[in-house]
């Protein structure tokens, strides 16, 4: 008998999801992965989603700042995200020429050439989390009040990690409040959210648990900061199952210690470095979830979780 | 007599407008011109005036679709952007290396050496205008209906023209209604919201002129194109006074005539190539003059103009 004919390889679960989603008219193909148009309804149900944050954050005395997708370059060089993160990192590089060098550059897009060497570095770099232009601008304000400071961001962060997951995109928005203060303030801060978060995404149908988490620290040494971070109790994820075998981090909740403080000189009131804790909510993360597990026609989702997002 | 001291050069009317705003703490300075945080109050501004275009949009059947601020290297290759603007497109890179390259990288940032040549282009540029990643997303359904279509979009766009002139931002939200179709369709859309623009300007209190316009092309042939784009008024502006001796082009109204649909292989139900047209919203412009005619403190803002945003 003759060998069955070769089948295409299984696809992941995450590379169905996606597919389905194309098919569904959610999210729109581009060419490339991880880089995707959203429907009306992808839009209408993360817009839902952020009032109800803003519903759930209630009476605390929150100061809205929005910062656009790019920051300053120096801004990331001092970070320390290109020690922790360098391969995650996106510049921006544009063309800086005259026109005979314009002539060589078309003649190479012409050719199918890589044309990309005749740019150069600008001043800005993609923001890769919604906090980080935050602390500079606190510090350049002067010694924190007493009661420390709590605000409420959002942006558009690029991470250069290209994937068939639909709920590892390159370019995606993330809302963050960011507490910055005492330790305790900060740490309180953290625990509030820690029991928030899971209440509000069980009020959407959706399961969830919270975990002990690490960032993705490039190389060797990057284990270390790895381990240090889970020993230290620094970051929890909330996973909600998408389509991985794994759960997908939707939410995070990070302290930082004194790291941004005495990196960008934010002082308490009592002139000490200030802490600083963060709570993540990512956008697109949370609205894949409930398409998943809801179904791809929000008309048709549950009327519990209709009513928590349009009531 | 000695000579008088010297005195810094006078500020421009948009040098004075910037220090005005990042003193009311409207925008928030960075360090790099054309990147700035924006306050809760100026994105309050910003999204009542997307309500009011949409209520100005009435019952126009509309298909909203959002794109990243991000797309695809290859489709701006094809979309002749390079050509015509090649100095204000930005292009993503990253550092794709190991761990020698990282440690390497680290001691460049170290000693303040230029580290970017370390990185190589990925997939991903800046999008320049909403409407981008459009017209290939539509060619691929095929062809259009016998109505056409209209698009609602929404986007961060990037140019690389970094200035001290608040209205000229390197990273800002436009929103663009994009009709394509027939010749006759997409004209009676641009002339509809030649007449709607105003109106609705306007009633926020804010003097305007439409006037005929051209897009800056690169170099001295682009001066060719710009006359051409203004014999055939192909471009008109909706021009607010912000903060320069020429006033701010707020809105654009713009006819691509059969560009777009021909490059992308967009074909009309009787299978010619589609015409198509767009209106774009400086949405950071828009709310700039509305801080500039109004003043810093929008709760002080006149009740009409409160009326209308709030209402």
């Amino acid at each position: 008998m003759d060998a069955l004919p070769q089948t295409a390889p299984a696809k992941s679960g995450a590379k169905q999801f996606l597919d389905q989603l194309f098919g569904a008219g959610v999210l729109t193909e581009t060419g490339v992965d991880g880089l995707y148009g959203r429907s009306g309804d992808f839009e209408e149900v993360i817009e839902r989603f952020l009032a109800l944050v803003t519903r759930t954050a209630g009476a605390d005395v929150v100061e809205r700042i929005h910062f656009p997708p790019g920051m300053p370059r120096p801004m990331l060089e001092k970070s320390g995200y290109l020690k922790s993160f360098p391969q995650l990192a996106g510049c921006v590089h544009s063309f800086m020429g005259g026109e005979a060098d314009h002539a060589q550059l078309l003649q190479m897009v012409a050719n199918g050439e890589d044309w990309t060497e005749m740019q150069k570095a600008t001043d800005v770099v993609l923001t890769p989390a919604a906090c980080y232009p935050l602390y500079p601008t606190v510090a350049k304000r002067g010694p924190l009040p007493a009661d420390g400071v709590l605000f409420d961001l959002q942006s558009y962060c690029f991470r250069h990690e290209p994937s068939q997951d639909p709920a590892r995109m390159q370019l995606f928005r993330m809302r963050e409040f960011v507490r910055i203060g005492s330790p305790e303030q900060v740490r309180d801060f953290r625990e509030t959210w820690l029991e928030r978060g899971p209440e509000m995404i069980r009020s959407l149908g959706l399961p969830c648990d919270i975990d002990l988490a690490n960032d993705p620290f490039f190389g060797r040494a990057g284990k270390m900061l790895a381990n240090n971070q889970r020993d230290q109790g620094l970051k929890f994820e909330l996973l909600i199952p998408v389509a991985n075998e794994k759960p997908t981090a939707c939410l995070s909740f990070n302290y930082h210690q004194d790291h941004f403080g005495t990196l960008w000189g934010i002082a308490q009131a009592n002139g000490e470095a200030a802490h600083s804790a963060c709570v993540g909510f990512g956008l697109e993360r949370v609205a894949l979830a409930l398409f998943r597990h809801h179904g791809m026609k929000v008309a048709n989702w549950p009327k519990p979780v209709r009513d928590v997002l349009w009531g």
